[in-house]
């Protein structure tokens, strides 16, 4: 369970009060605000902020003294077409801060997105809680055999097993020789007044890579699709993609004209090569292309066939 | 005069309407929310959004579940602590929006502040108003004899106004000339249906650097504080002085606690070179150090006293 | 002509020296390293140092600790990959640094990619050379009728005369009232004794926006292609687009591997959205498809044939 | 050890080779190029490339044709300049690039500087070597009393054995477990025929912070010098600090006056707040403060004696 009861009071209460602001709001994003949606066996995403909406993008595409809106549709046309185009400095006219609880392996890839900002909770000043991440059977994938950097069929039976038992234990090993070593138990009392314990910028060395840390994490409009469309993407691994796919239904309820765009534009279609381009331009004009003779590699073809839906 | 009455109308029908929210939310903000603050002759600054407050500080540097907020005192020691110690992060998890009407000149100082997003008027697709900047008398400066790149004694009599003359005749034949070139007048109807008329993205490099130019420009608090060290700085050129110095009013109302500790860690105070240390304990332990016995520069002995509020 | 005597002397110099290194190093682009390549009439860009090479992209995909080669054919595939699946922190391993003079215009276009470091002119301290830039005949465009942004059918006979004739006018006119003003001529001489010259930082706001300025702009391989892709484009400004393609022939001679999976993969190539890959399907399939059952609007279909080498 | 025999080899090999460049060279950093400074028990940093020098810093701030370099005395005087006014755009026209090895925890903090370029081992494709970091018995601090965030005194007989005990094992433990669910050995060897292995991806969740991973790390030179500012000061985490001090030798090697300059202002002096000066002139005024009426909290007055090397 990802929060204690003083947490959820905390968070009722915040979600209690309400103020009047001459601000760009957005009702379908209030709804949700401060509000954990879980992750995982112990991780959320929760909305803690955010600044401007769909209008706000118009708005600063045109320079506009006011609101930005026309009609509607011409706001649609307009975002769609700097979707299309690549006009990426209006989206980053919006912002929004999430706070994010994770295991540490997924935050090391998370952070790669430098364009953002991150406060993580920090093991030097406090002690971390004892959760850590154990995947589902249904994700306790083997490796790939075509894929060197991805998941293949599920481990089964025994060596499943095996795998969930080791997880664990090495986890609860580790855990303990953490509080023994800093001589403290999660509530910070002292277990052993002879000991000193050791400093918590070391000690938690020890833990391993699927306990889970904490941030708040803000970026603008634009670098938060970029975060979406690699991380909620088929090919990213599952265990950020959980996040990427919840964030997604916090960008329709912000954005909702945005993350159509984004779905239609980026998410959806494909990028083709310019011999990509010309294999489809034969392929229309009626001709029986091939791999041999599309001036493809063979890892090419079978991506470009996937796109069009045909069998490589 | 900076604004037309439709930007006055759009601009009062805008602070006319509140809604309610749950995000943190600055009364004090509010009441100026976007009101323009007339800069220079034509020019103004106003804030157009923000995200977060004090408490977002307090709350990113804890990552805590609620409002970060303990007591008053507690928040503001730890904001003092964190300024003290250049710990950045915490202040960039708010974030605030400018709409900005400002001379050409001053936009190309202003963007090389990089870590910011930018929507400028673009001379592509419209017409520039005829508006640009002439100096107040008061601000008719000689080049200065001793800084290479800094401004004198004041400019009078016929060479002021010789200058001025100058200024405002070449600004009035460049736009005359470039509404010739386009065609159009600024209500966009063309003037002689005989002509096509130049290319908007051409006719524009006619323009004197004193036009004035417009664009939406956000960042965060820190990066926001970066730039009001540098700009609102003494040595900072005039022009773009008088905008940081609007900015400075607004950054107290937006997050008091933050622009206090701003103003008594990065704003005031000095930064001493190892050697200026070693002239200060000096000093204090009752020596009477020269320039000759110091190590250090001319400049450096001259900046050093200036800052000990010493005759160099 | 861009350059002075004293300047190509300085240059010639600098060619005539090399020196023994252990780095990474491309003979085809040592073989321009410093030489200006002309650019509109009085511009040029040169390459003034590099870092990295093919085998530096392949280096950092692998972390590998020697030089990242194995066999040509593989490292080529590997960019190739890595250009695909837009892995883009391989290509940051390599840097470039530019020598620019560029229309002031131009400039405020290009300093809008942020990812770059630039140290541009000073008109603060120095004083700007009489340079302008006054369009060939053959760019001088009409506004575009039907883009927004673009331009048009070439200007001819007496409008296309008297738009050269006001630029040309306007430029001198401007240039001798900022040297007038400055109370200096170019070569930093006192030209009044009895008058004190205004302040180089005022006086250079009377300059217009096509006057040379020139700077330093490194970059890396990633958002140099950033770069390219946009300004290279047929729908970028002519004068910007111009810069890019003498930058397109230095890309190739530093980096050939990654400048043809740049050219197959971005420069060439379409991106599709979900809908247009739809149409896409159907024509493959045989369909019959037009702009009105096709889901698509005007525009975008009209783009999309264009792409396939189909009439709208 | 930090290296094997055939990268040892490597390394010669490529040490081994020179070519002839016409760009800035600097044979001080030349010498040791490619050769790696142990660092803590299995790390290391290593120059693998570097562009500019001194003098480009110097032709960069000059906008300069040629090298920039007047006189040598001139070129200090003006780095040391830039360095004393915050002229930051100079210094970000050099680029250095590092190999790194380095403790998962470490590389953690590192990462949080994000104006540069990573490329990390990725434990997606590949295997992790058996080596993580053991304090060595000098290191193995208690948690400070005084500071949350800080080390305190030695651990010393019973209870630092019992912490090296306990790191060594769980980690022996956690990469036991992480072999066994891969089912592969180092060498990428099948272990068990009849199971399938645990995807690489999944496995890696078993290790402990302090396994070592590697990477390419590419930052400017101010970039550079924020880094090692905040790393090798005294407070910093002495895992970190480490590698910090390795590259400050690194940094004198490569530019000498930059360096010189950095020590002088930055890493040497300190910054006093307004209230902290006031306490400066009033010493030096013969006064006797006291914190009491010093108007600084008691932290501030202690930091302020420190600097000024007086008892608090």
């Amino acid at each position: 369970m990802p929060l204690t009861q003083d947490q959820k009071t905390e968070i009722e209460r915040q979600r209690a009060e309400t103020q009047p602001t001459r601000r760009a709001t957005v009702p379908a994003l209030e709804e949700i605000l401060y509000q954990p949606v879980p992750v995982l066996d112990h991780g959320f995403v929760r909305v803690i902020d955010y600044m401007g909406d769909d209008a706000a993008v118009v708005q600063a595409a045109r320079v506009s003294y006011g609101k930005g809106t026309k009609r509607v549709s011409e706001d649609r046309g307009l975002i769609q077409y700097l979707m299309r185009h690549r006009h990426t400095t209006p989206f980053e006219m919006c912002e929004i801060k999430f706070h994010v609880k994770l295991p540490i392996f997924v935050a090391r890839q998370w952070i790669r997105h430098r364009t953002a900002n991150v406060n993580e909770y920090s093991a030097r000043y406090s002690i971390l809680d004892k959760e850590f991440y154990i995947p589902a059977p249904d994700q306790l994938a083997a490796q790939s055999v075509k894929n060197r950097q991805g998941r293949g069929d599920l481990l089964e039976g025994e060596e499943a097993a095996r795998v969930l038992e080791l997880l664990r234990r090495d986890a609860e090993t580790a855990y303990a020789s953490y509080a023994e070593m800093l001589n403290e138990d999660e509530a910070g009392a002292v277990t052993d007044g002879k000991r000193q314990g050791l400093a918590r910028e070391l000690a938690r060395m020890n833990l391993t890579l699927n306990f889970y840390t904490q941030w708040y994490w803000k970026t603008d409009l634009y670098n938060l699709m970029n975060f979406l469309s690699l991380r909620a993407d088929a090919h990213a691994q599952y265990e950020i993609r959980v996040y990427a796919e919840a964030m997604l239904g916090m960008l329709a309820r912000w954005v909702p004209m945005t993350a159509e765009a984004f779905n239609q534009y980026r998410m959806g279609g494909a990028h083709l090569s310019e011999k990509g381009l010309d294999v489809v331009k034969r392929l229309i004009g009626g001709e029986a292309v091939t791999q041999a003779d599309s001036g493809l590699s063979k890892r090419e073809w079978a991506e470009l066939m996937e796109a069009l839906g045909r069998e490589a």
